[in-house]
């Protein structure tokens, strides 16, 4: 099976999730400056969570463009993903509205350490799937920022409690870490032209 | 025709449906571990619904892949589907919300009946539209997964309101026999492969 | 250009208009049957825009499908109707939460209509486009069915005001009557293949 | 790497913008004239935001078109354009409510200012990557109507809080300004197709 219907629901889905965070800013009754500023902290959420997102559909986009084929697994593992994504709008919300409190911001944590070791999970099923000799495999190496960052949830959510200012940086460390598509794959696609 | 379009369309419907579910967990005004513990039914109520809309999804993938054209029925058929899809939102908000009592966990299984009858008479449409000799017509053959299904469910509907957990155990053993996607058409589609 | 975008785009807005409708649907606080049955005239406005908002969708599959080239125009027009589209879950909201009353139901017609015309606008623009010698042309011909509904419209706004009842006949005699696919384009279809 | 699943992508999220501004038209709880009277500002704000997120779409639609491939920083360039659309709901549903009144007047002049920054952020960057000599590069050249809405967003952002009458019209002209598709684009294909 190609990888083409697994893209189109995926870009929906993400597509959505995106876009309905920005209902978590409720529009103010009133037309005061003041009004604004009490939604700071949530549009700064949005932002990072935003920021989260698109990272995730950009690393997607680099992965299955590497994919030739996807079978059941693959489908469930990507569906996994999308669970622990869709939950961000939540996290998100609940994280803005309480101003970066402490469980707010652990809870945002654990649901970005879950997407984390999702989308790790994935990249496994597909790699099986394609053969350890395929270019992706190759690519994907050990995928030491893949496990930088796991390691950096699992500060973040503890560090949540003691000092949210902490968590929150690291939270902004990780997304800036991704902003960059993923290179290995890029040159492993390139290998893979050269090479037919 | 061909099914791209309605692959498109149908995408597009299940990953809204999918999606727009998250938004029946109301973000929680306060940043207590209680506000979350209230939300653990609507929680289980959105993974229960998540797990079988992806399920729809995944079948649905399935079948239109072994599906080589679509005529007016089909078009109105798969509308059928998605209707009864898209009413899932509002039959899990009111479970989770109401922690699983008797005759919100009825309505869920009314809901997910006419699902699967749905999803039963577009497997029929296709069936016909394509002939009785094509592979989808001898891989589907008597569907006894999809027949168990409706009689789980008929079984599930009354058992409500004697006793509303083994409702939510049928729901999610059914849930649990469609995870693994299905065969049939898995293994007809090989042997369309292997006939060309 | 070619129609592939553009149609991704209206499946995009379709399938969200379609979806979201449910919203206005508001789950109920009390897992009560009062709750539910308060909840019947909604669902009954819901179930008719479905049925709407499909047949649409439906017909717009099947003018895209006779379509081979789009322009400026036919994109703009496009739009158009996607903005009527985009009312529908409002005006069906308005008069399903007011019991179908007469200034409701009305104004639901209103806004049937408008989207009546920007389809028989959108045809216009792409016959014209596509050339009067084309067989989309030859297949619209007078396009008896759409001037009947307009017709019809015109006769259910007013009557809202008189005898809602007989509004809501009209809206369900026009679904019914536009249920059926448009058997003209895809007659013209046929003929486009057999010309070849 | 082709175009088609950023295109996918982003006529998602801009499919579900244009969508969920309705959502902030609330359905009044009366079926009674005044109810509607009432939104007249939040419909008004709808219509023009409507227009201005199809102008965005026409637009992309007709450089995507354009483009040949894409890279990191195209894909990147198109995530910077997508956040201002997005909150685009909020700042139309915030000038909607509050009867466009000078704040909110100005934010949504603001928004639409970062909007149209990091459109012809990514006219460049898609330039840059298509190099100098691409049809694309010469046929967008200076971009004078860019530079030109650009202009205007600064004066109507001050104007808002002495006259915000001046200041809608500016939006309302800005808008007219760019129905009419992209000609320099349309122009270059056809010299591309008839260079070929």
């Amino acid at each position: 099976m190609r990888t083409s219907r697994l893209e189109a629901f995926s870009d929906g889905v993400i597509a959505i999730i995106i876009t309905i965070m920005v209902l978590e800013m409720k529009v103010p009754h009133e037309p005061k400056l003041g009004a604004l500023v009490k939604l700071v902290p949530v549009f700064l959420s949005y932002v990072l969570s935003f920021a989260y997102v698109a990272i995730y559909w950009n690393n997607h986009h680099h992965l299955m463009h590497a994919t030739s084929r996807v079978n059941g697994a693959v489908l469930w593992a990507n569906m996994h993903l999308l669970f622990w994504l869709s939950l961000v709008p939540f996290t998100t919300g609940w994280m803005g509205e309480n101003h970066f409190e402490a469980l707010p911001t652990a809870l945002y944590g654990v649901n970005l350490l879950f997407a984390a070791v999702s989308y790790w999970v994935l990249v496994r099923v597909i790699v099986r799937n394609e053969g350890q000799d395929s270019h992706l495999a190759k690519a994907m190496g050990r995928d030491l920022k893949g496990m930088v960052s796991v390691l950096m949830y699992l500060v973040a959510v503890p560090a949540s409690f003691l000092e949210p200012v902490v968590a929150r940086l690291i939270y902004l460390v990780i997304a800036l870490l991704w902003v960059v598509p993923d290179k290995r794959i890029e040159r492993a696609l390139r290998g893979a032209s050269e090479g037919r």
